[in-house]
């Protein structure tokens, strides 16, 4: 690969978690990229140019050749099955559905109770804060319960289920749910943390 | 398999979509199981003995011999990895990606919108009704866009991600959500409803 032009480009912006679990994947499999900023709090991803590259009208979506994948969950998969191997994503069945166990709890409870919240307290939106309490609450209770006595979420190694949940729970303060109540979950941050080739929110 | 004493527990209730999801890939691939049914909206999803089986204290809830796998999504993963072809699950990375594209849809759009909406009209809960239809819209319009020219979501053959999309989707009405705006997906519901093992959501 010529690196100074990169196959892969990520419509990214820098605060979005969502694009954090990409660049995570992206960084730890150690694959060059160009990062293409979208503002998107300004509306830069519901134009009907963006929606051409995403009909959801969000960020991120990673450009691979002439190949255009949207949504941060699919991305990853894309990532790992293309460019890693299948520690990050496994594919014996039942492997395979551990993992997605908890990219589904990304989706969920960390997306809609997590990142809303923040979303809320620092971006200028507008979601039901104690409904965000209560969409949070099972997932992070669910995380403690396998955290306590496993090393990571879906494996007895990291996988991108890891990395998948990673953002938003690291995040949490940002919008006011704390983490007091899950020290397995704050011991698991420390150790994604200290991943080869783990790479803050804001570089 | 005995059909007797089938190795396949489905933790169920039948008015669920998410439920759904599971018993039309486990008739599609004729799956012996048996559907145990839980009373989730009265509370019996959220018991001490229930959460063991899934830390979430949500249905579905899958048990295959000695294996127990939480979330509608993984189930889906994990049945059909371990008992369909790839044709309902590709392994190829592009392929599965497209197929991920959808499940994220089908857990945040129509989930947060559809399912949503439907419950607070239908089953009691307190969800912001206006919240639920603005997250439905860019779901259900990139479903359109998809299937004006497409017979389905992922690929040139049903796969997962119809499947899960579908029933939130079959259920807009009850949440008071038009599906005029989008034809394509109308036509879409009609051709998941003709497939071989097509089950309804209340037999």
């Amino acid at each position: 690969m010529n690196t100074d032009t990169p196959a892969l480009k990520l419509y990214d912006l820098d605060i979005s978690g969502n694009c954090h679990k990409v660049r995570l994947l992206l960084s730890m499999l150690g694959l060059a990229h160009e990062r293409i900023r979208v503002d998107a709090p300004g509306g830069e991803s519901l134009t009907a140019g963006f929606r051409r590259l995403n009909p959801r009208g969000q960020i991120p979506v990673l450009v691979d050749g002439d190949t255009v994948i949207w949504d941060s969950m699919a991305i990853l998969v894309y990532l790992a099955r293309r460019y890693g191997d299948d520690r990050w994503l496994p594919t014996a069945a039942l492997a395979e559905a551990r993992v997605m166990q908890w990219l589904a709890v990304s989706e969920n409870e960390l997306l809609y109770g997590l990142a809303r919240a923040r979303a809320t307290l620092r971006l200028g939106r507008d979601f039901d804060l104690a409904q965000c309490r209560r969409d949070a609450a099972p997932g992070l209770a669910a995380m403690q319960a396998r955290l306590d006595g496993h090393a990571w979420l879906a494996a007895d190694h990291p996988t991108i289920a890891d990395l998948a949940c990673y953002p938003y729970v690291a995040l949490a303060g940002e919008g006011d749910v704390s983490l007091e109540p899950y020290p397995a979950v704050r011991a698991w941050l420390e150790r994604v943390e200290g991943l080869p080739g783990w790479v803050p929110l804001r570089e």
